[in-house]
C-alpha cells in the first residue's frame, strides 16, 4: 500500500487543489488530504467546514481519505504511519517557500519525503486567498472553485 | 482615444510612481491614475489626501485624470469603458504576484489587458511602504517622493 | 496614431507569439511583427520563410504589417519612427532576461519604451526552440503552432 | 506495481543523482533510471560507460532497473508502460526549466506526470558540467561523485 | 581596524547566525552583532534577552561585541564609525529582500557598503521565526540554534 | 593586511566592474583583480589586452593589484595565500549561479570566503557580453565602459 498525505489549509477548497488530488489519486493507493486546523489564521470555513467542503467537492474519488489535524504536519504523518507527502507548485514563490519547510521536515525526519507536482497551467493563478479577495468584492468566482463551495461563500457574506 | 488605467494604494505617491505616469502618459491619449480605497490596510493618507498628492505632484501633465475607487479594480475598469491597465515591475517578487492578478483578471474579463513597464533602474528598490518606514526613523527621503508628499508626511509625524 | 513594434525570433512563429499579436492588435492601431536577422544563430526557417510563415498565420488580422529588420533593435525602432515595443513574458527566467534588455534600450534611447504582456497560461511553457526539439523527436505540435508552420516543418525534416 | 522513471544524461552520475535514486527507491516499488542518448551534447561519457558507471554506483539497490533511451522522453516512458516520473530540484532555475517540461510533457501526454524531489541540501550545488570542469581544473571531486566515477574520470584525462 | 556590523533580529540566534558571525570574525577585525529593538514585531525574546542569548552562544569568539540599536540602521552604523555591514543570504526571497535594503542603504548614504555571504548549505531552510513555529509545535530543534537557546525557549513556554 | 580577489574574465573591464573595485578598494587594502585565461571561450580581447585594460582603466586606485590565472579559482586564490573574494550581483540569475558556485568552492576549500555587493542600481543590466553585442551593432556604450576601452573596441571591429 502507497498511502500519501496531500497537507493544507483548504480554506477553501479550489479547482487548482482538486486538481492535484486527483492525479494524486490516480499514482498513489489512497490519498489522505489532511486539513490544518491552525486558529491564528482566522479562516473563512471552520475545520468542520472545510472538511465538509472537500468532501463534497472529491465523493467521486474512490480512494481519498479527508482528514485533519493539528500541531506539527511531520508528527500527524508519522503518526499516520506514511512516509509521503504530496505538493503542487504554482511559482518560483511557491517553490521557495516549499522547499524551505521540504528541507525542515527532512530535518526533523529524515524518512519522510515531499513530493511535488505543477499545478496545471491554467490554475497558475489561483489561490484560496485570491478567491476569497474577489468573491468578497462581487467578482465571478466559477471555474475557480467548486460548485459546492460557491454556495457556501454566498451564505458566509 | 486610448486611454489607460494606472490602479494602486498611492500611500503615497513616490518618484517611482511618478515615473511610470510620465512615461505612460507619452505613450497613451489619457491616464487615469486610480487610487483604491481599502480602509483595511490602515493607510498613512486617507483616500482624499492621496488623491491631492497625486495632482499635487502631477500637476504638469495635461492627459491625466485622477481617480478612486473602491471594490474590484476589473469591475471599475469596466464601468470606465476601459480595456488596459498598466503596472510598473521592479523585480522578481513583483512580477511574481503582478503576473498572478493579470492572469486573474484575463479570467474575470478576457478583454482587458494588463501592460507592465520597468521602473527606471534608479527606483528599482523604491516602495511605498520602505519609503514610509525610513521617513518614520528619521531617514531622508528627498528625491525618493515628490516635495509636496515630504511636506505632508512631516506632519503626520 | 499609435504603432507598436512586436520584435522577435519568430523561429517559427508559435500559438503564444499569435496570442500576443492579437491581443496587442486590439490595443494599438498597428502592430509592425519585426523578424530579426540574426545569421549566427542558425535557424530553421529563413528570414523570408519566417516573414511568410507569420503572414500566413496572421492574415485575418488587419492592422498588422511584417517587416524584418538586422543591426541594432532600437535603431530600427527609431528608423521607424516608433516610441513603443512589446514583449511577451512568461516566467522569471524571461522576466530578467527582458529587463536588461529594457534597461539596456533605455540607455540608448531614453524615448523608446517597453511594454510587456503575460503571455496566456495555456501557453506558458511554449518556446520556439522547445517546439522544434519536440517535432524532431517526433512528437506532436498541434495546438502549440499554427497549421501552416507545421505543413513547413514537416518540409524541413 | 507502481514503477517511476528517472530520467537524465547522468554524465556522469553524482552523489545527488544518487540520493534521488535512493530516496525514490523507497517510496515507489521499481525505479528505471533512463539514460538519454543525445550525440550533440558531446558527453564526457558514452552512453555505455554511462550507464555502467550507474549500475556500479547503485549495486547496492535491489529495485532498481538501468535502461537508455533516444528520441522523445514521452513516448519512452509510453513505450514502458509507465505514468510517472522523477526529477529533482536544486534551485529556482532548475524549477522554471523543469516546470516547462513537465507542463509540455503534460501537453503531449496529459496521463503522465512528473514528480520533483528537492535535492538533499548539502548537494544543492551540484551538477555534473560543474563536477566535470572542477575535475579538468584539478580539483577534488570526492564526495561529490561516486568513487568508481572519480577513477573513470581520471582515465579520461 | 576592519570593523563590520551583523545587524538582526536575532529572535533568537540560529546556527545559521551563529556560522555567518564566525566567518565574519576570521575576516574582519572585530563584528560588532547589532540587535534591533524593534517593539511592533512582537518578539519571543526581550532585546535584553536576545543579546544574552547571542553572549551565551559566541563567549569562544574574541573579535565579537554585542550591541543594539534603535531607529535607522544606517544612523547607527554612521553613529559607529563603521562603514561596512554583513548579511548572510540564504535563497531568492532573501536576495531580493536584502537588494532592496542594500540599494536604499546606498541612497541613504553612499559610503556604507552591505557585503553578502551565503549561509552554509546545511542551513539553508533556517529562520527564527520557522525554528519558533517548530518549537511551539513540540518539534525538536536541536542541531539548528545553540542549546542555551533551547533551555530559554523552553521557559517561554 | 585584509588583501582580496576581485576575478572575472573582463572581456572587457566594464563601468559595473569598476564601480565593484572602487567600492571594494574602500574596505580592503589591497583589491587583486584577477584575470581568467580561458582559451575556450573565444574573447573579444586577449588576457594581456584585458590586463591593459583593467591597468588602463583604474590607474587612479592606490591599492590595486592586476593579475591573472589560469586552472582552478580556488588554487590561484590559495596559492596567492589570500582567503576572501569578492563578486558583483545585479539580479536572481548571476545570484543562483555565484551561490553554486560559493558554496562548490566553499566544498573544494572550506577557508576561502566568498562576499558578494550590490552592483550599482544604474548598472544593473549590464555585462561585458551584452556591451560587446551593442558594440558590433553599432550602438553607442558609452557612460558604458571606460573610454580606453572603446578606443581598443573601435580597432577590433
Amino acid at each position: 500500500m502507497r498511502n500519501v498525505i496531500y497537507p493544507g489549509s483548504f480554506d477553501p477548497i479550489t479547482n487548482g487543489h482538486l486538481d492535484i488530488i486527483k492525479r494524486t489519486a490516480k499514482i498513489f493507493d489512497k490519498v489522505i488530504v489532511a486539513v490544518v486546523d491552525n486558529p491564528s489564521k482566522n479562516p473563512m470555513f471552520t475545520l468542520k467546514e472545510r472538511v465538509e467542503l472537500i468532501k463534497g467537492a472529491t465523493k467521486d474519488i474512490k480512494n481519498i481519505e479527508i482528514d485533519c489535524f493539528s500541531g506539527l504536519l511531520i508528527d500527524y504523518v508519522k503518526g499516520k504511519n506514511i512516509s509521503v507527502m504530496v505538493k503542487g507548485l504554482r511559482a518560483v514563490s511557491d517553490f521557495e517557500y516549499e522547499f524551505q519547510m521540504a528541507l525542515m521536515n527532512k530535518k526533523l525526519d529524515e524518512n519522510i519525503e515531499t513530493l511535488f507536482m505543477t499545478t496545471n497551467s491554467k490554475y497558475s493563478y489561483l489561490s484560496s486567498s485570491l478567491v476569497k479577495e474577489v468573491f468578497r468584492l462581487g467578482g465571478c468566482v466559477n471555474e475557480l472553485v467548486p460548485d459546492i463551495v460557491i454556495e457556501e461563500m454566498k451564505k458566509k457574506i
